[in-house]
């Protein structure tokens, strides 16, 4: 089932393989926390948008019983995360939609009780470019906008349906903004930390409710490592479990 | 210089004299975490909006040469605040004036290089409301809002010049919206925890930059306890020095 320069990764916790291609795009240890903080149960709907190479629909697939669609506007990571799909014997779970997320309004609204997204980092004017094409798309707001995302998640979300996303610190008011703008209440903020001794948080992951309340909880630090350069027992855990 | 039910409290590591009435209003932790992160420098204008009985302007001529404007709107609290400043010979440097802050603009425009505020912390309409006139005023929002104090802010400081204001973590997304739309770009956040096993941020410290490019620095936790109930180290620092 592998292309060119293609290879096989473990998920270990979730006993599960993902198909990735160091050329086009892997799957970062932020869709791990993404996907860490999403909780996961027994029944409900799960959209993902900006799914990539499909690694946080597989994520959540292990341990909840979701019925999950993803968007993915890049047909060879689609394509990727499709076969990756099948390898699992996940098509009845998972479903890879290569489209763009503006058209989410091909979607019945108000179905999802969950959206999750990684969406690119840096604003479309940010200097600092990849030269791949696949790369700058997944990294800079080429395709989509932070509020291209929201938008699509306030149209997607039954009302009290939660957002979990990801993105770097020095968006977070970037976010906050957003997702009010669009109606989603953000109400927990994990920062996530390279380890104790570094000063400032490298990753948030926020939770918004479609129309909640505004009442905002900022969670406990999260440290990526121990001082010595270790990953730290809940990094471990999310890796091993 | 003591009128009813007022006492003499001392501020250990600035070796002031404030006068507190705890019928009326008593400064909280959260004066000393906003002062704790608010800079001193060797020179500069500073003005501390809702300042209840002075507690910033005290904590901040110490270790640094600011000249201090503060304006409070409630006359028993401006009054305390104004024998404060005399009995510590702080008049050169201090001066309180006694208004309502929507009034600012009486000002001349941009003369602050810095702008601190520990505003009311409720919402209008949120249920719990004290009986005492002037702890309502303190605590709620009564006479004045968070956009009020963004705009006056927005009026006072420099270009470039800096906000500091200490909230309620729960109104974290209420605090940047509301300084970003008084082009007040949030620039460091701190959480303030109780201790490091309570999930959730108790506090929020913010700088904004007036007119400041967009990039966020989450900065490290600080917490008040340990695990003991003691006061942390960097808590005691606060305290004592």
């Amino acid at each position: 089932m592998l292309k060119d320069n293609e290879r096989y990764d473990q998920l270990i916790k979730e006993r599960l393989v993902i198909i990735q291609n160091s050329e086009v795009f892997s799957f970062s240890t932020d869709a791990l926390l993404l996907a860490h903080f999403t909780p996961k149960m027994q029944k409900g709907r799960v959209m993902d948008l900006c799914s990539g190479n499909g690694i946080i629909p597989l994520l959540l697939s292990h341990g909840s019983n979701y019925t999950i669609d993803a968007i993915e506007i890049q047909p060879r990571l689609a394509d990727m995360a499709r076969r990756s799909v099948e390898h699992n014997l996940l098509t009845e779970r998972i479903k890879m939609h290569e489209m763009d997320l503006k058209d989410s309004n091909r979607f019945t609204p108000s179905q999802y009780d969950i959206v999750t997204c990684n969406p690119p980092y840096f604003r479309q004017n940010q200097s600092f470019r990849h030269l791949k094409e696949e790369h700058m798309i997944a990294r800079h707001e080429v395709m989509c906008t932070l509020d291209d995302c929201t938008s699509a998640t306030q149209h997607l979300l039954k009302q009290g349906g939660k957002l979990y996303m990801v993105h770097r610190a020095d968006r977070l008011v970037d976010c906050l903004l957003s997702m009010r703008s669009a109606r989603l209440e953000p109400k927990k903020i994990w920062q996530i930390y390279s380890k104790p001794s570094k000063p400032t948080a490298v990753t948030v992951v926020i939770e918004a409710v479609k129309d909640g309340k505004p009442d905002c909880k900022v969670m406990p630090p999260f440290y990526i490592y121990n001082e010595d350069g270790e990953y730290s027992a809940e990094m471990k855990e999310v890796y091993y479990g």
